[in-house]
Formats: C-alpha cells, structure tokens, sequence
C-alpha cells in the first residue's frame, strides 16, 4: 500500500509541472501556481489562462500551444513531445491550463506521456471554473435544502451522438446539481435531452461568461427558456452553465454579493 | 437580465468574506486568500483549514466556530450571527472554511443568511480537495479514455435511509468518476450501495486522507475490496474516496509523480 517513487528510468533533469490557472483572475492563482510562474524557464500555456495573467510573465518564456473549442490549433502530441524536449534540455517548465488541469484538461493523458517518458513532474491544483463560476455569480454548487451531489460534464460532445459518452437521463436521475463547462454551442441539444429524460422544464439555469474576467456575464432563465435567453443576452464562450435548484437561489443573495 | 445590486437595505458598515482555504497546504491558498488572511480584522474558521495556514496568523485575529463530522461544536446559528454582529461592527471579516466555501461548506446558507440580514458578503474560491486530493496522488477525475463526468458526493449521509438525498443507482449509471468527500465513516454502506446499483466489484477505488498535508496517505483497492483496505492501512477523517476507471491509472504515473 505505500509506494515510494524510483526513478530508475528517468530520462531528464528538468521538471514539467501542471499548473492550474483557474477561472482567469490573477487573484486566483495558488499562492504555488504564481511563485512557479515565476522562477519557470519556459512557461507552454492554452489560450484559457487568462489574458491578465499572461501579462504579468515576461514574453520570452511564454509559449502559445493553445487549443480551443474543437480547433485543435496545435496538436496534443506537439505539447507532449515539447514537454519532454525541454525537461530533456534541463528545463524547469509550467504548463499552464484554464481552470483545473485534471478537470477536461488533458492533464491525465499528459501525465500518463510525461511517466511513460520518463519525465518527473508535478501537478498543481487550480481553481475550476466548474464551482467558481456559479460562485461568482452567488450560486453554491450544493446546498442543504437543494443538492447533495454536484456533477460536472463538458458540452463539448453532441448528445444526439449514438456514441454519446455523457447519459444526459442518469445526470438528471441524480437529482443534484448539473455543470456543464464550454456548453454554450450545445445548449439548445443538452436541455432537450435533459427534458426529455423528465427533468422539470421550470428547473432553474443561470449561464456565467467569462467567470471572473473584467467583462463577466450572468444570464438566467429554465431549461426550457435559457437557449432562447442566452441568445438574447448574448452569451458566448467560455462559459458555465449551471442547471438545478440552486442557480434559483441567486435572486435572494444577489443584492449584497460584491 | 442585467442586475446592478444595490444596498438600499444595507445594514453593515463591515464586510464578510466567505473564504475557501484550500486542502491544508499553505501555498494551494489563492493569492486573493492569502492577501485576505493578512488584512482582515478578524478571521472565523473551521477545524478543516488546515494548521499550517491557521499557524501563519497571529492568534489574537483567530476565532475557531468549527464543526466536524457528525459533532457539530458550534451551531451554525452562532457563526451566522457572530458574522453579521462583527460586520455591523465595521468589521472586515474572513470566513475561512477547508476546501471551498460552497462544495459542502453550508457558503449557500451563509450566503443567504447575510444577504437577508443586509450585510455585504463576497465569495472567494478554494482549491476543493474533490479534485485536489484525487489529482496529488496521480488521479485525474476525468479523462478522455476513462471518464467524461465526474459526481461529488458527501458521505456524511447514511446511504441506507430511506430519505437519503444521495441516489447512488443514478450515479453508477452515469458511468463517470464519482468523488465522496468525508466518506471513511460509511464506506462499506455506499460501496455496497454501488454494487447492488450494478457497479462492477473491480472498479478501481483510491482512498486520499489529509491530501497535501505532510502526513497525507494514499491507499487504492476496488469497489469490493477499499473497506478491508482501509481498516488494513488505517485510514482516518478527513479523507477523500474517488471511485472509477481513472483511479486505475494512478499505478502508470506513480514513479515520476513527484
């Protein structure tokens, strides 16, 4: 039961950390995530880290190996085969990620590259923008009175794919509250499937823009009525949706939330 | 569908922020945690805030209101007045809850507690040990070959009442990673809850107590096996149970996980 690490087959002196940048507000970088950000050589970051944070770092070790949306502008395997090069080279490398590393962000896949190159590193929680973006915008993921469980899915993946990985009708069958992270494009397919698996169409949904950016944006409505919400509104990616009681319990905060 | 919050009602000169502190390592804090910890005039934890953070502030700002387990030793009642008392006080106050102040954390409540009794309040995310605990012993709670959901579960409730707000059934079904926070206690009860759901006995299980903290443990196991498992290695509250095919892969990353 107790494992101590070997590194029999290490195959590099420099070291890769996964790095959480959180929902975008320099504020909410770790304490661990800043200091790295400081002392790294060569910082590989995705275009979700936040523009406000990228503009503390100096230019000259910031790399740009950014995916976005289903535009894979640089292939998973160039930001793998970068990482070992450089801590390879000696290097003392962040790879820095939007919200969580190990939260839709590849982050098991890369440290299942790193391992198997022989290539030590570390992973560096960050705050996810699945409970931060209701936060923000005074909704608590769980509550007493509301939901015991909290899920967390990526609108990413079509649900009218037979294939589908995510099954819409068991997250409705929890009860609980229902995330879901770059959901905006899919919005109209994911609350049909969730009606369709019997949720109430009169469930409340708040949709949350840019979480903590200067320029955030909360829309509310049901799952019935928020696609047609979101379009009038405007909301664009990223955002969160958060579906279940608890985005109800907003109104009542609203007005002495800072 | 645009709100400006006003303070017509505002009742308190003070302010409370409602503070995640993270999973117990001082340095997973957010930089906003942090800068809040050193200004306010006084700060209102829990037991689970961890030591070393509560070590680095000096005693006379320091007011323990916490609650643990089932043994609540102050009723939340007495931190929700308290709260509201020290803000008409002029008081800026941080509430400093372990992990983050609205995943279990009764921040929902205390939200809407200061809301109606006019006081300003702002939320500020933690780093939630329901990814933090999975990810520092290698464990992604998602992956793109192993999990597309993850559920986050308390496990304080007893799984056999009849009114248990928890459906395990609809979690098994999910298919994706399920998390249970505070779950040592009623581990045999919610696995075999899980197996009579239909969960297969081999699903990897992983057991994470006091995650980042010096003394952390990791024990690992199967759905049929972890309670044995964690009488055998002696796993203690606070603790985190994460049940699911990526609980399998921490075995590929161990060696270069430092």
């Amino acid at each position: 039961m107790t494992e101590t690490p070997t590194d029999d087959r290490r195959t590099a002196n420099g070291i890769i950390y996964l790095v959480g940048a959180g929902p975008g507000d320099p504020e909410l970088l770790t304490v661990k995530a800043q200091r790295l950000l400081e002392e790294a050589d060569v910082i590989l970051h995705d275009k979700l880290s936040g523009p406000d944070i990228l503009a503390q770092i100096d230019e000259d070790r910031l790399e740009d190996v950014g995916t976005r949306g289903h535009g894979d502008t640089t292939p998973q395997s160039y930001v793998n085969e970068r990482m070992v090069e450089l801590a390879r080279e000696g290097k003392e490398v962040v790879r820095l990620k939007g919200g969580d590393p190990t939260v839709f962000g590849r982050g098991g896949e890369e440290m299942a590259y790193l391992a198997d190159a022989g290539v030590p590193f570390e992973v560096v929680p960050g705050i996810t923008s699945a409970i931060a973006g209701p936060q923000v915008a005074g909704i608590p993921v769980t509550h007493r009175d509301h939901a015991s469980t909290f899920s967390v899915v990526t609108g990413h993946e079509d649900p009218n794919k037979p294939e589908s990985a995510v099954d819409w009708e068991a997250l409705a069958e929890t009860g609980g509250t229902i995330v879901v992270l770059m959901g905006v494009g899919r919005l109209p397919e994911y609350t049909a499937s969730l009606m369709e698996a019997g949720m109430d169409p009169d469930t409340p949904v708040a949709l949350v823009e840019r979480a903590t950016w200067p320029d955030q944006q909360v829309a509310t409505g049901t799952v019935e009525t928020i696609p047609e919400v979101a379009e009038e509104v405007g909301i664009e990616p990223p955002a969160v949706t958060v579906i279940g009681e608890v985005a109800g319990t907003r109104a009542e905060v609203l007005d002495f939330l800072q």
